[in-house]
Order: C-alpha cells, then sequence, then structure tokens
C-alpha cells in the first residue's frame, strides 16, 4: 500500500509528501496554498480541524444557516464570517479568498469554475460558512487502531450523492451527501463509538454496509474524491458530508455560491480535540 | 418543604396541582394553556423537552440564528419555524400564538406586554426559534438523587442577568442569562456529569460558585423568576438560560419581538431523552 509516510523524499519540492504535511502549522499549511499549492488536505496539520466552505450572498445566508441547523450531521457549523469578511479566528491571520487549496464555483446552482483563489469572485455581501468535516476524527480513529484507506492509498477521499434527502429549508434542499471509509467488521463498533464522540464534525456514521440502500450503485464511482480500494471482510461505512450544502445550492441555484473542492479543505487553527465531547 | 406532589387535591379544578402536571401529555398541557391557564411549567409533562421561544421579524431572523449558532450553550435550537407558520413538529396539533402559559411582548427592545396569547400581534413574517431549556435535564438530576429547590419549593426557577457578554451577531448582542439551582457540594461534581450529557438543553454549567464574578450581587433578588432558598452546604450552580435571546432583544431594540415568559414554557413533542448524548 502506498502511504504519504513512506515516500518523504521522492518529489520535488512542491510535493506535499516532502513538506511532511502532517506536521505543518494550519497556517503554514495555508501559506502554502496561498502560494498555489493544490493538494487534498487529508492527513495535514495533525491535531488541527479541518474544514467544509459554503459561502453564499447575505440574501440567501438565512436559508443555508436554516439548512445547516435542520441538518447538523451533515452540516455542523464551526463559525461564520459576517458579509464581507475574509478572516476570522478559525483562521487567524488568513484570508478565507486564498487559503483553501481549491474551490469551486456555483452561478445559478451550475459549476462554472474550480479555481484556486476566489479573490476575483469576491464580493462585500458574501457570508462565508465554516462547516465541520470528518477529517477531523481520523487520527482519533487511528489512534483506536483503525487505518484509513484513502490516506493510506494516497488518494482523496470518496464522497457519493445519496437518495436520502436533507430536510429542506426555504429554497435550499437537497440530497445527502456522504463519505465512505472501509472499516473491518470486527472495528465498526470501534468506529461508531469513537467518531460518536465528534458530533460537531459529522459525528457517528449514518449508514453502515448495504449502499444500495441509501441509492449508491458503484463504490468505485464516488460523485466527489476518488475511489479506495476496499479489502476483503471489510464493511463501506457511511458518515455525512460537508459537501451535502453544495449539493443543495446545486439545486436552489442561488445566483452565486463558493465552496471549497471537495477534500481540499480549509485547514482551521481550532485543535480536534476542542470538539471531543465527553 | 413545600411540593406540588404534597397538595393534590387542596385546590379549585384549575389549579395545576390538583391535574397531576407531571402525568400530562404535552398536547393536554398546551391545550390547557391554550384554554387560559397560567403557570410556570418547571416539572410539567414528565419525559418531555421544554422549550423556550424567541419570535422575530424575518428580517431580523439571520442575526437570531447567528446568534443562537455562536452562543450554543444559551441558545440551544431545537427547531425553527418559517415565517408564518404556527404549528410544527415539535408541536404536533398545537398553535405557538396560544399554546404557551404567557408570552413577553417586546416593542423597541421594550417590554409592552405579557399576554397569555400572541394571536393579536402575529404577522405572517415572524419567525418563531424554539430553544432547549434546562428544565429537560431536571428529571435526570432528580434520577441522580440531586433535589431541584424551585420543584420542592413550588417556585419559579430563578434566573439572573450576568456581567457575562454573549457573541455577538449583527444587530444581536447582550449579557448571557443565568439559571441558578443550589446544589450540595457533594453533588456538584454528579451535577456536572449529569447534565453536561445533555448539550442540546445547556448542557453542563457555565459556573459553579462565587455569582459575584459574573456580577450576580444578591441571589435573593433574581432578573426573573423567583427566589429560592438555599440551605447551608450548597452551592450556587449556574447554568446557561434560554432567555438569554430575549435579554439580547432587548438589547437590539427590533420592532417587534416575542419570547415566552421566563420559567413559563412551550411544552414539545421531544422525549427528553432524544437529546441525551453517549
Amino acid at each position: 500500500m502506498e502511504n504519504l509516510a513512506d515516500a518523504p523524499a521522492a518529489g520535488p519540492a512542491q510535493d506535499p509528501a516532502a513538506l511532511n504535511p502532517a506536521g505543518l502549522s494550519p497556517a503554514a499549511a495555508r501559506a502554502l496554498f496561498r502560494d498555489g499549492l493544490v493538494t487534498p488536505t487529508a492527513g495535514w496539520s495533525a491535531g488541527y480541524a479541518q474544514a467544509n466552505l459554503i459561502i453564499v450572498p447575505k440574501a440567501q445566508a438565512f436559508d443555508v444557516l436554516l439548512f445547516a441547523q435542520r441538518n447538523p450531521k451533515s452540516c455542523p457549523i464551526l463559525g461564520v464570517l459576517d458579509a464581507g469578511e475574509t478572516a476570522g479566528p478559525l483562521l487567524a491571520g488568513g484570508d478565507i479568498r486564498t487559503d483553501v487549496p481549491r474551490y469551486t464555483v456555483y452561478e445559478d446552482g451550475v459549476k462554472v469554475a474550480d479555481p484556486t483563489d476566489i479573490s476575483g469572485y469576491w464580493r462585500d455581501d458574501l457570508v462565508t460558512f465554516i462547516v465541520g468535516c470528518s477529517f477531523t476524527f481520523e487520527a482519533a480513529l487511528q489512534e483506536g487502531g483503525i487505518r484509513i484507506a484513502h490516506i493510506d492509498q494516497g488518494t482523496n477521499v470518496p464522497m457519493y450523492r445519496t437518495s436520502v434527502r436533507c430536510e429542506p429549508a426555504g429554497a435550499m434542499a437537497g440530497p445527502l451527501v456522504v463519505s465512505m471509509r472501509p472499516v473491518p467488521a470486527s472495528q465498526v463498533a470501534d468506529a461508531v463509538r469513537i467518531t460518536s464522540r465528534y458530533p460537531a464534525v459529522h459525528g457517528a456514521p449514518v449508514h453502515v454496509g448495504n449502499p444500495a440502500e441509501i441509492g449508491i450503485t458503484d463504490l468505485g464511482r464516488p460523485d466527489f474524491g476518488e475511489p479506495v480500494r476496499i479489502a476483503d471482510g471489510y464493511v463501506p461505512v457511511f458518515w455525512a458530508c460537508g459537501v451535502t450544502p453544495q449539493a443543495a445550492v446545486m439545486e436552489s441555484k442561488p445566483a452565486l455560491a463558493i465552496g471549497h473542492a471537495p477534500g481540499h479543505m480549509l485547514i482551521t487553527d481550532a485543535r480536534d480535540s476542542s470538539y471531543l465531547v465527553p
């Protein structure tokens, strides 16, 4: 199996593996992305919470916040930047327009670009929602002896649209999006137990096994991210995913909305442990 | 000590004690309030979650929802009724304008009335926020062997404005309001442990002992509710309170806002246990 940690000296200077990404501070990681580095962020800045983004005009902000309130497993809000604000306590000294490796821009619900900088799209009425990400509990899973396939295989986590509908809010409506991690049958209970202690970052799985039941016909063809190999005896375990609000944006079609590119997260200054409940 | 359970036959038919309030279904309790019964609701409809209300015009709704998101200990949102809606899954078959024993109406941040029915104030742009209430964990405290002074003494829970400022959101800013329960020193740890399992209804205390440190100069003069006797050896324990958004409304002065009267809660159809975390 490939593993980022196995090949630290193989790449050029821009190769993320050469940077020991797990050891970078959030500010250092954001600075690299600001300077143009593009990479999925799983495993980066160990111990710090990563986050999804959904950025909409103020006119749509109530619907988005209410959608998040009504769908807390998929849309746990960690912070909100007021209209026009580009920094905040979760990204001290940062700039939300440049500090994420890649973004996705939607106009009228259609993806029109995936830039590495959204300064050209910025408007003073844009409200930024910073949404918890399941990467936050991956270190806890690893500490619990559960390997993370997409980290071991050096790929982006696979994500799927499901047939489960979210609770709508105003114009916002759409399918639940899930991330998937294969877990040995003997460790599924541990995975549930460990992740349920992180409700602010998706918490316990929403579904264990039987992907067809939630409308996933082929695990090898994720809607976002990349497929992972699933070893014999492993069960696909599904967690609610912070790409969910982007799927709702595609349906609700605001004039403008901006998200992160799936798997390419905002690395925040918040410690993973700050989202742990007793 | 007085106790509601000790005097079931003493009052007239309208005396809440005669109704065995703990045994009433939420729908039956709401029907009594709709018909004009006015009483604090601590101890009513055992096993069902009670809730605070804050109702504002749609134009203020984003600020209120963001204030709640930023102050989750004092403003845990259990549900939101869209503009003009008067019922929802938390009050099946009910009517938010009549089903609370008493309301508080604010105009320009000033309390102008405390009616038992707000039908005359209703507008189609009013958005209702249903906010968790610490009455929800009182049964769990009692099961844990911790007596609840205001239930034993047959009074409304004492609530205090503190010198702690909430995180502001738009126009919404104000002090943290707390409820207080005296707890024997030997049981404070149990009270913390038990209530921390209910994060959706204020969770663990925000302060234990030393009321002066949070700006409370006289426990005998609460800002809302009624004082309770504090026996020797008991420590005042403070929990964030869902009256907090009303205090912020008084500061932010929207043209119209409506809350419940402190201690006179909405009794919802949700089970207390649905807010329990592992």
